[in-house]
């Protein structure tokens, strides 16, 4: 035979931005998932699993975030045939287009209003960074067909409830909520016309900015614009003084219910107790969470705007909602300091934080920031229909929540591996398994060593590798008489570490046993 | 302004070949991979979740049964830069090619062997059908380093208790096993050489062809070859009758051990119990999986082939192994009629199959079928290292093993919808949010109506669609009186449907229930 080529071997590598997730990685967050998804339907909301591809068109052409075209998401040509080459299809970038798409397509079958939840990875087509990965995970959950606030409120209750069911205490966290038709109010006392879109988008991109670049550098791109660090120079939206007064006014009203300050000042500082104003402890119901002085001042900024008048009133009702069912300020507030998402938003708009502190990559305390967000949105369906469809929703950074859980120390057991079955003799495999069936029909995780058993050493060390609580041997001695040896390896390691000469001797974390002790004998070790 | 050409709004509708999951739908398929997955980790196996996405070099070429080139993959180019196009990169096909990359990639890191089990959806670029969809859900289990047939036993085993702890009693489902080396140990003894590449696949996929053409079907296709009803003609292996002869009774083994009958005949027979040509009730472990007859026979056909010989004692060494731990021919029977896959794998080959009688399209009745199949391949890697790493896994058909619950009416009332707390009085919404919020903390799901509620009716009939057990009311009498109307939906159609005018007229299904003493009548009636 002719020699070929030898073919180049593949890289056994993923895609750029693209990970795998391993063992307890994957059950940590499945636990995660399912206590959410338990609150969610407890609240009556239903799973949707819609389809990770969707066809471009549907999909829409841009990112709801994202002032680009359609780049962003992962796209191909059906390609069915050369004379039919078929739709254009792409991986969803979130959960909402896919419902806004479902919705359009059952809204005559589906419940009104429909509250549904979702979650699932999403992709997005963007550069991949250090923690920025092109497939993560997102934890949605919507109701559409309803302008009532009390959807809203009921989020905001259903997102505090979630974030106490996944292991975040009270105290720990705070939702935020805040309203886009008090913006929209302060833009009208401001006298910028509705549709003077291009002032309205520099003022919304400003306020957006404000976590990084504090009260002034919001006001220079209120006035004349702002030249940065670099020397580059961000046009203003060119408001006099006057003009600017209420959009900075608004702003501090949100600043002093937020207990935020500049940029820089935040980092060193203690963790404040998301309240507002107020530092003694307060008890739940004890205040309306949103304060009778909050909300007056938010309607002093509106002024005579009848569109801010009524976004403060909605402010007020949820706030109304959330005390009658026991959500106080201590858990939720109406907060103004709330800009992320009010461009993209059309009403209510929320936010859940974590208040406690962690050590950033620099080894500095900061607050460990938001973890969800959300708001309503009443153009779900436009695109499809033709119809404004009121819809509001949460989206919980699932990621970012485990990262949260993990730095609390908060995750669970969820690593710990199998006993281990050891193989002294290699024809009594038979013996091994069935010692390993006897575990597993008491509800215990067992697996028998199934490598090369010549050398022993090895088996101990992968029963070490696999985070296994005990190892169990039994030779032809043993099993002559009926019993195992089991090896506690946790107390071993223990010991290992810590233990004297004379305590290592008597070696107490190896103990002979009958088989039919076996577990109860294992579950004790178990604890 | 210049009126601007309306867009063309974009159809509400998924790819071709894709669709969505609702509701019981999502939670139904979640509880049986919840189920799955406790038992895959009860065997020590650990959860792997790899992305979604691949480079299609890492995937390769080929999808593992299919003879044709790259496609049958959703696949694009990164298309990051013009001058950098970045990889091809595809939606994962399966989930054994992505466990290759992974262990290629993080085989000194993983545990020798590496148990792992992996669930997700998985995507092809084939032409949808009825039933038959581009994306769907692969639950596999796999062992990658051992070789081992303790591994084989091991995940017959775990399949066996997998399909009883999602419900399908033992009885209605057996697990067949077969080993590709005893065929290739039948192929020696007919004198096919080893390097005779063409006629080896000639009679791999005749074999293949078992289910569907029978015993002579294969016959003919073993000798000059095979004119279909349409009159096309399939070329034959070509061998003479006394070549064809050990295949032949290879097959004629099988049929007899598995109770199959040439096609046709099975589809009006009574269910067949999977035993070894028995039919008198035998108890675990009664008699051993793998019949002494069944072994020699299959003993007397490799001959004096080595090869063949090796497999049918793995055969043996696999029935010991599952003897001792109590899986009998009831569960897990040796069966050479296991065909399909015979090509693919490289030792033994296991299938699970759902033994009890279903009515087809056509109202016939015929068994149900395979849901779960695997096997050992032992090029796991080779394609990235070189190397050759054992390795065995089983694949289980989630949506083939939903559908067969759901023909045994055994999945369960995961759609039972929330108790909707309707709204008689606009102004009292705070009063019924916290009527759910106490129902709520007590587990029970609860929702309160949020569409427009001047129409009564229309209320009811939101619960109607949600499948409410109940409907709480609250005029403001009762509230005045801190009482509820509850209305039992369950009973209440029960007796729509069969109560006469004086039941109908006491209205059983309607209750008065003081508020403190609501959640303990929700739990009554929720039973």
């Amino acid at each position: 035979m002719a020699k070929t080529k030898k073919p180049r071997r593949p890289q056994a590598r993923p895609p750029r931005g693209f990970r795998d997730y391993f063992g307890a990685e994957v059950t940590a967050r499945k636990a995660m998932l399912d206590r959410i998804a338990e609150v969610y339907a407890l609240y009556g909301f239903d799973p949707l699993e819609s389809s990770a591809v969707e066809t471009v068109e549907a999909l829409g052409k841009f990112l709801p975030d994202v002032d680009r075209p359609n780049d962003g998401v992962f796209a191909w040509q059906e390609g069915e045939a050369a004379d039919d080459p078929g739709d254009w299809l792409a991986l969803r970038y979130d959960l909402t287009a896919p419902l806004a798409r479902v919705y359009a397509e059952h809204r005559n079958e589906l419940p009104t209003p429909y509250r549904r939840y979702a979650m699932g990875p999403v992709w997005r087509n963007e550069k991949p960074g250090p923690g920025r990965f092109r497939q993560f995970y997102q934890c949605d959950a919507d109701t559409v067909g309803t302008a009532s606030v009390a959807a809203d409120a009921e989020i905001c209750a259903m997102l505090a409830d979630v974030l106490e069911a996944v292991g975040i205490a009270r105290g720990d966290y705070v939702v935020r909520v805040n309203n886009r038709k008090v913006l929209n109010g302060v833009m009208e006392a401001a006298g910028i016309a509705e549709d003077d879109e291009r002032t309205r988008g520099i003022v919304l991109r400003a306020i957006d900015k404000l976590d990084r670049l504090g009260v002034e550098g919001v006001r220079a791109l209120l006035g004349e614009g702002r030249k940065d660090e670099s020397g580059d120079f961000t046009e203003g939206a060119g408001l006099g003084e006057a003009q600017a007064a209420p959009l900075l006014r608004f702003l501090e009203i949100g600043l002093a219910v937020g207990g935020k300050d500049t940029p820089g000042g935040t980092a060193g500082q203690p963790p404040t107790s998301p309240r507002e104003g107020a530092s003694a402890p307060t008890q739940v119901g004890d205040r309306p969470s949103g304060s009778a002085a909050t909300l007056q001042a938010l309607r002093d900024v509106v002024g005579a705007s009848a569109l801010g008048a009524e976004g403060v009133d909605e402010l007020e009702k949820i706030a109304a909602l959330l005390d009658a069912q026991g959500y106080g300020p201590d858990r939720i507030v109406i907060d103004p300091s709330v800009v992320r998402g009010l461009g993209y938003y059309t009403g209510p708009v929320y936010e859940a934080e974590l208040t406690f502190e962690i050590t950033d990559e620099k080894g500095r305390p900061r607050q460990f920031g938001s973890v969800a967000g959300g708001g309503r949105y009443d153009d779900l369906v436009t695109r499809f229909t033709g119809q404004q469809v009121p819809a509001t929703g949460v989206s919980i950074g699932v990621d970012r929540l485990l990262a949260a859980l993990d730095a609390k120390g908060r995750l669970g057991d969820e690593a710990r591996g199998p006993v281990v079955v050891t193989v002294m003799d290699r024809d009594r495999m038979a013996d091994y398994q069935a010692i390993c069936a006897t575990l597993r029909q008491a509800g215990i995780r067992a697996e028998v060593y199934l490598g090369n058993p010549k050398n022993f050493g090895n088996q101990l060390k992968y029963a070490d590798k696999r985070g296994s609580p005990a190892a169990i041997i039994q030779g032809s001695d043993e099993a002559a008489r009926g019993v195992v040896q089991v090896k506690d390896l946790v107390l071993g390691a223990k010991l290992a570490a810590e233990a004297s000469l004379e305590e290592w001797k008597e070696n107490p974390s190896q103990a002979e046993v009958p088989l039919d002790g076996l577990v109860a004998h294992i579950r004790k070790l178990l604890g």
